[in-house]
């Protein structure tokens, strides 16, 4: 999926949202238990509730992979059952050798056709030039996360740079603004105005709307540019909001209930 | 697996050696694409080959994940085949936020009983405290790799220091030698003395034997402590000695030339 599909796609549904397919078996709706694979169940349900306002998905690897060979098989339906417009992340956080690099890029570009994947920086070029190889699909580079531990390597300052400063500004050269983004923490409001100095074109994947402290008006303040440059991600908070036989409804409840902030925020900002 | 049943099976062994099942099915011998499962049935092969003279497996996840869900049945068929007293390594290089990294320990060490998994620091403390909870299991962090782009990031100076040495003296302190070891590529023998100052007695799993420019003699100098503290890894250079249908001989002979030289070395520092 190119960018300006991406963009375009944001106009049309006037939302920037990428729903989290964090599905964990023991917090879904008991009844779904009943069918031979709950996690699909749920997941083509999130789906339904929620495809009208979002413009992405992204499956968190290790709650697939949980489930072994069964969780595999469930990955692999819940991305047949999204629309083909809709923008497929996985949330892999891989990051290894040339080599073994370009066994997970056929893996997860070819075979399960994910439109992007997260990948972590520590190891260098050669273990994202793999990905970065690839037509229409993107990279999405760890930098500055929400978790407590990013202050342990992360916030590490080199003179006057942190550490994911330097990583940005070096990484930036491998790609371009047509296969490389950004996974930045939605707490990290203190510092979108350094990353937008290095990267002002740049889209940004922003996890932690909700559960992780973040909040839509925090967000987009000093962070959104005239391509909108954003994709703001919820998981817990949108799949988890109810967990009854009605969930459904609730989801999309909640869901639409972002959207209508975003949609206003493109709309104070002339986007659209 | 504990360190004292590490060090006394390298004692009774007299072998230091990891062999790493990176199996690719473009390079096996063609008989064995006649099975239903020609990587396991690769595996076992090697492994009956191997088993004498190594003390560890390392299974790069990359190569399995490759094949989906069949992968993954060959990754468990694999793994049941060891025997008990190998120390098997998940060359996974995961890092995520506490809730999924806590899925991802369940994965590797519950459900497919990996002894260890190798991990990214580049998310901190909460992304690796899930694995060191468990007890006899074993964490090995990324620090200085072997491949061209550790310079990126891994050797960027920090006044006096690399990055690699501030995540060696920083994350050591969230473990202990009983369950934290660091991978450090062959071909770094310049900073062994720097990594043995940090950390004079944990374990070191030094992948680069053969293919990526690792010498034994050159892995033990500096580098070998009263405990051993080196688990070093072949990969291809023991599968693809031989490609024709008697390469279990000639993969025995290559496991065999490399235990005499752990031996030598064994002897000669008088830790046998």
């Amino acid at each position: 999926m190119n960018r300006n599909f991406i963009i375009s796609n944001i106009k049309k549904k006037k939302s920037f949202l990428c729903v989290g397919l964090d599905t964990d078996i023991k917090k879904i709706p008991k009844f779904l238990l009943d069918y031979s694979d709950p996690i699909f169940e749920f997941n083509k349900r999130i789906i339904d509730s929620t495809k009208n306002y979002c413009i992405s998905y992204k499956l968190n690897l290790a709650f697939y992979e949980y489930y072994g060979s069964k969780g595999y098989d469930s990955l692999v339906k819940t991305l047949n059952y999204i629309p083909k417009d809709i923008f497929k992340i996985a949330d892999a956080k891989r990051g290894d050798i040339g080599n073994s690099s370009k066994m997970y890029a056929k893996s997860f570009f070819e075979y399960l056709n994910f439109d992007a994947i997260t990948l972590s920086p520590y190891m260098g070029m050669d273990s994202i030039i793999p990905f970065l190889e690839y037509k229409n699909k993107w990279v999405i580079l760890l930098s500055l996360t929400s978790n407590i531990g990013a202050k342990d390597f992360q916030l590490l300052k080199f003179d006057e740079y942190y550490l994911f400063e330097k990583i940005i500004e070096i990484s930036s050269k491998w790609g371009n603004i047509d296969n490389l983004m950004y996974v930045i923490g939605a707490n990290r409001s203190n510092y979108f105005n350094k990353i937008r100095k290095l990267i002002p074109n740049h889209f940004l994947l922003i996890p932690g709307l909700g559960f992780q402290g973040g909040k839509i008006e925090e967000i987009v303040k000093n962070n959104l540019n005239n391509d909108i440059g954003l994709i703001v991600n919820s998981s817990r908070k949108i799949l988890y909001s109810s967990n009854d036989n009605f969930f459904q409804k609730i989801v999309a409840e909640k869901t639409l209930d972002i959207q209508k902030k975003m949609e206003k925020i493109l709309l104070d900002n002339n986007i659209i």
